[in-house]
């Protein structure tokens, strides 16, 4: 239970805001590549903390990623003409570069003075992953490029989407980082979805239901771990790493791709949450991709032409009571992805958190927002945040079973911190 | 025309307002009892003054009503599992009894002292008449059971329905106790209604239609009476009891059955506008169930899957300006309670009753105003207000011809004051 | 870039409000005659600078404008009976005439002294130019009817349409006395649009795009001249008259008819962008009106039942981005007007001027809002704005080739004040 205060601390990320502020040291996931996926395509609207923004790709293949409206007299450039290395407002004509720099003025005779005033906010972008990253803070302070692992493996590794959640970032990552709800709202799901069945791991954590869980810094974030009893007097220890500001890994599941997520505020009642799935170490096979494009594992189907699911706010996420009824789902709602959605998305579009009741399998959640008002603090104070270098950045999730007397700190570091290019440690 | 305090007084009923705690000195009706027909059913998101709240039948057939969002981390129950006495959230499966105890708290360990703090807010319910009862009040204070006749009739001489109506509790109330909007807005309807026609009554209501009003208080509230000419020198009464809170019963026409209403606030905005239909002495017909189940006389055809009336704001009503202009309806819109809805809908969310211009007709509403104040102050002093006995809410409609020098008060009271298992007296 | 203040003051038109005083002052249009085509049919709503008013037509075929919602208890009249002289409320039978008159009170016996009390706000009004022309301002100060030409040509040259604009009306004003963008926003449709092809003006306007802007005062407002390069040394004047509030007239070009706009707040959100086509001396074509009626031009196609644009801003516009590639429009937006409004519309509801970077060709837009508080001063100050008389109203939108030491405040004269019944002046 937090102060209103502290709930408008942590959850408020517009310009200027606490959270905000700290959000705006790091490189975040902005779009998919593909949505600008050639020269001089249609230009895409963003919102990213509540600033409202327009990207695109220049004829040479640059990203601009600047603000949505015109310097002149306000018209959204979401309408813009992306031609020749700018993009050009449709009202009088005026062209910006990817930089925010006005490059044409045609309606004013290009008068040199005018024109080389008029600029406009523009973020720094990069190409990483399949995603366009976007990093919307002081530029002297500009880190350098992501070192998350999914978005350093080749191509063919990795699945990247998208959803959008209509609900604050906060409580989208808190259910990130609660490994306890698994064995509730996704138990059913285990031993059906083709990207989760046939692990041990899964028997694990339908039989014991009450993780103990233990909670380790590292310099990107936190080390997540909760364990459970496994077989011949061992524990099933899952850990599930927060990098700073927002990215979780999920614990494989037996030979089965890594998950990873990023939350990405939009404003204040909406966020991104990206869902990715990647092989270290191999392709991901046809079934695995027909399976994540249709929907299945962290994915979601979508409203056609959009990023909104198909389940959502609107028709009750189209809950199955029969399916509640006989177990085939454990909520009605069918789907890793929706399951979490649904309930996340409940508890209002900025979650109370005057009145909640946290329990000790809530300790991560305790830990992260305490060191996310630290690093935020720290940030203001002049100092450096957690996970702006990119090695801090490089951890995986993993699985694995150790005997009673080891602890995941010091036995899962191989699982943990693993080179490029092998098997993730998984159970 | 009242000031806007005054205003406000009388249609606030959120926790903690004026008018809001007279409210929870009463039983609402708040659901369907077939909304949730079976032990285990899904539970139903109920909001009543202001509060959000889910409803269960639990394994043995008890009702809870309680928060509707988990002690925990304040997921909607709504989602929750009904199961084996109790409702079980789907994130970490805590589970809760009738009572908002927290019975299990799997994910926990079922911590003794921590899950004996869980409670969530719960208010006692009852099942009568066809509708679950919820008493929102202190519990010191809990009153007996309904006493209103309609909830006491065998099942198969009533009929219940409830719609969503689009604006505050008051302007629907005081609709329900105007007996002279009948002879203009629902003149036609009289003559073509199965649920109505054939009563000397509708004649004197279309010859008259400047009727007398006198108010006459008793215990349970308002008896407002609406006097007309009638034939041979004699006045032809309708008589509508209003009983506090928000019951009213409609005066019967000739051999039909008697009609009642309950508005119960779901927000300022928002109220559901209850409607019955009863024979205190005989079973319903199988024509007049067909009727009421057809959306004839006071109750409505729906949106389907909902209790939003097909005919809404949004379709404005699906006025017909041809019926209108002919004559077949007086304002366009079809159907008693609709041609109510569309107009009471009209006069915005809450009206702005600083400028309306009341007139001696307008009797009925000026008393009931100044009691539901009365007692809503004489409640916040200690005292008790009306209608909190069973048997102060025992009261009947009835229309009478009586001879010009027999007041209603007097010469009504066998019609208004009948026994169980007797036929209405009515014209 | 102007202040908060200065943007509030130009933009609110509420009672009360700065230029909600000055838009008081003139007839504005307030709905197509047509909307209310015959004796006693039904009554249209009309919001007008935030006022909720009811039009009909009674039985002699007198207009009535009066506000909404009847004196009584305040239900929306848009449910009134129209008939016999009056419009009458469905819920009691209340009746009032065309001047807010309260005549028939039928539920009070028409008690006198109580009837004449019941007046509502009401309106004059009058039928001109297939337009119902409203007056909402002081008595007293009421003017003569309206001179604008369009609103005298015989019936037969002239075409009248509106839309709903979903914005502040001054964005809307803005951009119809902004000649500039014509050469980029519309050039592909000069070349296209059966309305617009065929003049060598559209060849001026291509070639160039950087015109020079001249703006001379006059009774009724602004003549805003835009000068482009011509063949033979010469320049290409295109002059734009403004007449208060917000009247504007398009230059035609060669033989088509003029055009003409008017842009009349509804809410502060909203507008109506009235369009007008006529010709002074000539009747329109069969395929001119077939044009116009089916969206060309300066009109648009609409939902079904509204006067809401088919394309509008929940389709976004129906944008082609195919179309923008390749040239066929310039925005991907089809037909001149929803060019105009989808980017007046993507400016906000209210646009933020103090972001704005005004720039010589926006001189037009600059001296006209200077106008417009002018004139709203002097009028809170007891003056007379410009324009309220006929006489000031009667100007002429002209494009002319002159000799480059003629300037278009001497030289366009016989196009501008132009007597009826001759052609337009026009290249």
């Amino acid at each position: 239970m937090i102060s209103v205060q502290e709930n408008d601390e942590l959850t408020r990320t517009g310009a200027g805001t606490l959270m905000g502020d700290l959000f705006r040291r790091y490189w975040l996931p902005a779009l998919l590549a593909s949505e600008i996926a050639e020269p001089d395509c249609p230009p895409v609207r963003v919102k990213l903390l509540a600033e409202s923004l327009v990207c695109f790709r220049d004829s040479k293949g640059n990203i601009g990623l600047i603000d949505e409206f015109c310097a002149h007299r306000g018209v959204s450039l979401w309408f813009g003409r992306n031609e020749e290395c700018g993009l050009r407002c449709p009202y009088h004509g005026w062209k910006y570069d990817g930089s925010g720099q006005c490059v044409d003025l045609p309606s004013e005779g290009n008068a040199g003075p005018m024109r080389s005033r008029m600029k406009l906010k523009a973020y720094p972008c990069l190409e990483l992953g399949g995603v366009v990253w976007a990093y919307m803070g002081p530029p002297e302070l500009k880190p350098e490029p992501p070192g998350i692992e999914w978005a350093h493996v080749p191509a063919e590794r990795r699945y990247v989407s998208k959803r959008l959640q209509e609900s604050n970032y906060l409580q989208a990552l808190e259910g990130g980082i609660d490994s306890s709800h698994v064995s509730f709202l996704h138990g059913a799901e285990l031993k059906r979805d083709p990207l989760f069945v046939g692990s041990k791991g899964n028997e694990y954590n339908e039989r014991d239901r009450m993780p103990e869980f233990d909670v380790v810094d590292f310099p990107g974030g936190l080390l997540i771990g909760a364990r459970r009893n496994a077989e011949g007097g061992r524990y099933y220890w899952r850990i599930t790493p927060w990098v700073l500001p927002t990215h979780t890994t999920i614990p494989p599941r037996a030979g089965h791709p890594l998950g990873a997520h990023v939350w990405v505020p939009i404003d204040d009642q909406h966020c991104w949450a990206w869902s990715i799935n990647y092989h270290p170490n191999r392709s991901l096979t046809v079934s695995e991709l027909s399976a994540m494009k249709s929907g299945r594992g962290i994915h979601v189907s979508y409203m056609p032409g959009t990023y909104v699911p198909l389940q959502n706010k609107r028709n009750d996420y189209m809950i199955d009571r029969g399916g509640q009824k006989t177990g085939k789902t454990f909520s009605g709602v069918e789907g890793i992805a929706m399951q979490d959605a649904s309930l996340q998305e409940s508890m209002g579009p900025i979650q109370d958190r005057t009145r909640e009741n946290l329990c000790p399998t809530d300790r991560g959640i305790v830990m992260m927002r305490r060191k996310l008002l630290e690093a935020a603090r720290a940030s203001r104070a002049g100092g450096a945040p957690p996970a702006l270098r990119a090695d801090e950045q490089r951890v995986r999730s993993c699985a694995i079973e150790l005997p009673r007397e080891q602890h995941f700190k010091d036995h899962a570091r191989h699982g943990l911190f693993a080179p490029p290019d092998t098997d993730p440690v998984t159970v």
